[in-house]
């Protein structure tokens, strides 16, 4: 008799995305006349065709691939020399960070490095979340049994959930608990939000404090534009002791459709084992990446190097540009009309704040109705995201001024 | 505190493919006037260049990419249905065989998805598997947590072990014992054996009796050409209610380095939850994919449409038959030496007994050092593969030849 995994069947049946989409196909179905003027700042994808660095990079090694001398099979699993090499070279040894080659760990995505990293930990630690959270670190801890049911809020028990408010910087507060592994995203998907040294050094300081490890998703930090702000949490003395770091081609450089990420794991990194030893975490992520991966796309990890050479940088430097003036334009459009808005400043991800007396699920339907515009609403992100909605800069500049065209058309009872 | 994974530190340190990495590293380091003469019999990784078609698409969806107006983003996680709908109408219903489109899941490897698919399972069921067995099938369950420690022979507590020989002609019998989870693996790496439909309905049979669910391993299932022989598991009626099946493109169309794959999962298909009730597998294996994947490469889902148009086929064929004609020579010269032979028929692979009096580490060391040809100890895969040793046809001709010379050269006493 095989027995399933019944964890799986806390998950609630209606993840956000789907949820949306189906509100979208039936404001579509109902409404054919308005389906053509529908404009998605829901989820988070790029919509700009790839440098043509990356390009031209993909076609030399395609045709590589086509010729036997030049011919790839099965490549390393933890990713080409080539790859990790100006990884490490360029994301970090540059800027003075203290990282070797072979503790970068390329990857085809950092939605997969972040549910697959915890295979290494066992089942024992207390998990810690920001709220609002991107929901793949919690599905993937319900998955893997680290919860309890799910409260009739849709939070999961056994979960220490950090609030992210307003009040302090969507920035979560050191806890009186005790978190062994602790989730921060920053620049932060959904809120836009940054953290300061100050407030990633206090947070390093308990988790050096406590034996925790940070999981560092630093997915977004090609947006960062402000020098003051770390762009990687081992800008932060101790981290190598006691943070992974999760980084991705997809925002940097629109590799969505292509697929090719990496994650940090320093070799001085320990966790416990059960006898009470503090054993290293690389070498068991080394041979969990060798036992059930096997590398990624080879033609995508040459478009990945590409992205370092000067044209490179130049061409995910302007696209990055292109994000971010359309974060402006809608930031801007949102705060015209008098809401409170946050992020979208070294984040593609702008939070506003709902009118007053309208949820987050409310304002979704009017933006919908109203202006044929998706947002997401901060609900489906934590009990926290209630009374916020999502706008993503992901967009041809033409249809975000269309967008903040509309935001300004509309008008809400104060 | 962080806690690690402690079921990682029963892994045994040395992976079968590191050892031999090393040993015939240190050949080489040691003996560099023939160094340049080894040749690489081990390790099943292709070596002729991607087909025609498969290069031509590559490069028209790289271009694609480059083009706003064809740019693809996230694609679904469970694949284009571009592309499982070629698999299921050409790898199934043109074959008779009833597979919806939407049961089949696109991966970037099967090595990822024979390792991933433990995830929707309970640790309570008892695993078996093949011995020899394809160590990823061992090391993902050790991984788990769903065996004890390692034997002294390097068995693992808790896994039952199906003993495949020449008496049995490596297809395992329907043990007595109960197993919720089977692992079967034809044709077979590494014993190049094929299951016949008599074989394999016994275990469909045994399944179905038993609600224990069959996980196929069906990736080299292109190299099948005797028509008597089961391509699939679900051409055993029944299959559907009992079987998950994995396939790839690596070993059919040379994709080892493009990394593409897939895993079918009948809606049919179900196991039973902690309350006694026996739901469906598909929507648990959806919502894995969904949360913990993003998809494969886009360029390299149209690489993989491409092995399907008329000329996909007629150009993976003829690499199947260039990698079969290897077999044939490497497996004539290892009868012709008066070693006793098995698969290399249908399968790529050749097994070979080793030559009385000598272990399957001795016969490696051996074929290093007098004849310079890299091959894999039988011992590797597990006790019943001592007395073995592995010899793969993924070469050049010129190189199978060659190898094929050397042997016929060795005289072992008999």
């Amino acid at each position: 008799m095989a027995y399933l995994n019944d964890h799986y069947l806390k998950l609630r049946a209606g993840y956000l995305f789907p949820e949306i989409a189906r509100r979208v196909t039936s404001y579509c179905d109902t409404h054919p006349e308005t389906a053509g003027r529908v404009i998605r700042c829901g989820i988070g994808d790029v919509t700009e065709p790839l440098p043509a660095a990356c390009i031209q990079a993909l076609h030399v090694a395609v045709d590589e691939m086509g010729r036997r001398e030049s011919f790839h099979g099965y490549g390393p699993e933890q990713g080409y020399g080539f790859l990790r090499q100006a990884i490490a070279q360029h994301d970090y040894r540059d800027r003075g960070l203290d990282i070797a080659d072979d503790e970068i760990f390329v990857s085809d995505g950092s939605k997969c490095d972040c549910g697959n990293i915890l295979d290494i930990f066992g089942a024992e630690n207390q998990i810690a979340v920001m709220d609002p959270v991107y929901p793949v670190y919690v599905d993937t801890n319900v998955m893997a049994g680290h919860t309890g049911p799910a409260t009739e809020f849709g939070a999961f028990q056994g979960l220490l959930y950090l609030p992210c408010t307003p009040a302090n910087g969507f920035v979560p507060e050191i806890p009186q608990e005790k978190a062994d592994i602790i989730y921060l995203c920053y620049p932060n998907n959904p809120t836009g939000a940054t953290a300061t040294r100050a407030a990633l050094t206090a947070w390093v300081q308990y988790a050096l404090g406590h034996g925790s490890v940070i999981l560092y998703d630093a997915a977004y930090e090609a947006y960062i534009s402000d020098p003051a702000i770390p762009r990687s949490i081992f800008e932060i003395p101790g981290a190598r002791d006691c943070a992974i770091e999760f980084r991705s081609f997809s925002k940097k450089a629109g590799f969505t459709g292509l697929r090719c990420a990496f994650t940090v794991v320093p070799k001085s990194l320990t966790a416990e084992s059960r006898n009470g030893e503090r054993l290293a975490l690389h070498p068991l992520w080394a041979r969990r990446m060798s036992t059930k991966f096997n590398g990624v796309s080879y033609p995508v990890q040459r478009a990945a190097e590409a992205v370092y050479t000067p044209e490179g940088r130049a061409q995910t430097g302007a696209l990055i540009e292109h994000y971010m003036g359309n974060a402006r334009i809608l930031r801007d459009a949102c705060a015209g009309i008098g809401l409170d808005v946050f992020g979208g400043v070294n984040a593609p991800y702008i939070w506003v704040s709902t009118p007053p007396g309208l949820g987050s699920w409310d304002i979704f339907d009017i933006m919908l109705e109203d202006a044929n515009i998706v947002v997401t609403p901060g609900a489906g992100f934590g009990s926290n995201g209630e009374g916020f909605f999502r706008i993503s800069a992901f967009n041809s500049r033409e249809k975000a001024e269309e967008a903040a065209r509309r935001i300004m058309g509309m008008e809400f009872k104060g």
